[in-house]
């Protein structure tokens, strides 16, 4: 374990413009996962990480021994910080002081839609994307394709908001969804408050491509117009439509209620 | 229409108090709605507010004339900002500068659990509290009971997050869920990620009380075990479970399918 001390090392100032920069994360293609819970699913699903960087203070977690003896085990290099050179590069205010550095994962985009996937077309809050990532894995969804004017999937509040949903999932960013909406094989249902057709109404048994929308303007006219159907869940009251996350988990649940209910 | 210019104006003072401290909102037993989709849904269902408060510059918004017309119709007094003393009590960034002052609803707590009820048992993020009002209400709940944990549910960000869902539920905050469910009239289903019972083995179609607990902890021990059924929604995959607010959509919506089947 190496030990930085000077906020001039070049590896601490590689680190903190990954933590503050998207940009940075992009360019350098790199993501960080922040505290024990992603790292340990990191470790468990995809193996080494690129670096571990832990705090001095949090040397003394049993949770973080593990890990960072893990991280020996596969030889990925562990450096620690002092903690207020930590506390400059998390985001996370009372957690335990650990990152992992890894490669954003960027898988080629397959060429048509053939398997269970969720498309969010313009959706902004981290938290929401998240959320959606979170059931869409839960449900058993296996892509995830992201419009240009999706929040970034690879950024710390949307990889917290996931708890390692990001590991089981293949995610395509900067996709134009209308482009592949065309060339789809499996049926695409578009949600919207405004759909005539209900979501019960469904056979939901194969796999679908659900899509999902910003969260005020909802799917964009194009994609609505390109769906197979534009789906509504059917709800009660004087309120408007559901929160994004989760009218998404709604969906995707229906979908998984019905293949549970065939196999049973 | 008054028009405040100084900041040491006794009434730009309190709302400015109501809009930064959570204690001021307390204390006096108002709350502030910001935007014009929260204060219009104001006042379709609940009427005049206390005091309406616009930026100079909204003034000349079509939807804001409207609502301060409205507020003329119900003799709701309005007041206007110079647009720098209105960014001072909006937390909204880019939304039209109107707020409203209302009276926080304190319905008295009723005897016992008798109707479709949502129990939040220290559920933390004001996000998530939102998004379970929203989804309780567009799923036909009546009541929402808070443990003493759970994050205030008149701040501005639970506001926001529920679009609304405040004016048509009966929410009732500080309560000892213990004594609650000791009492309740209907079957009392707390969610956990490590119940036996799955939900879609559940007949949901009376009314019942969902319990959601804190997101990490989750639902604490004590209230799982009075609790009539532990539930958990049955998901795939090797994710931990899913976010607090996508498993109460997903437990509400399969709640009001049921109950829709019954009618069709």
């Amino acid at each position: 374990m190496k030990t930085i001390t000077s906020r001039d090392n070049a590896f601490y100032k590689e680190i903190k413009a990954l933590a503050t920069s998207s940009q940075a994360r992009r360019k350098a293609g790199h993501s960080l996962l922040d505290g024990v819970h992603l790292c340990q699913t990191w470790l468990d699903l995809r193996g080494a990480p690129r670096h571990c960087v832990v705090s001095e203070g949090a040397l003394g977690n049993a949770e973080v021994q593990a890990i960072v003896a893990r991280c020996g085990a596969v030889n990925a290099p562990v450096t620690a910080l002092p903690d207020a050179l930590f506390n400059a590069v998390s985001q996370v205010e009372h957690g335990v002081h650990l990152l992992f550095v890894i490669d954003t994962p960027q898988p080629a985009t397959p060429p048509a839609l053939v398997m269970a996937s969720v498309l969010l077309d313009g959706v902004q809050d981290p938290g929401n994307v998240g959320s959606i990532l979170r059931s869409a894995a839960a449900a058993g969804v296996k892509q995830v394709y992201c419009s240009p004017g999706t929040a970034f999937c690879w950024s710390p509040k949307v990889l917290r908001a996931a708890m390692g949903a990001h590991f089981v999932l293949e995610i395509f960013e900067h996709v134009e969804l209308p482009d592949l909406v065309r060339t789809a094989q499996i049926p695409v249902l578009a949600t919207s408050g405004y759909a005539a057709e209900g979501l019960y109404t469904l056979d939901l048994r194969d796999p679908v491509a659900w899509v999902l929308g910003h969260e005020g303007q909802g799917v964009s006219t194009e994609v609505l117009e390109l769906a197979t159907h534009r789906v509504a869940v059917p709800h009660l009251g004087q309120v408007e439509s559901l929160n994004v996350a989760a009218c998404a988990a709604v969906c995707f649940f229906e979908g998984l209620r019905q293949q549970q209910a065939l196999q049973a």
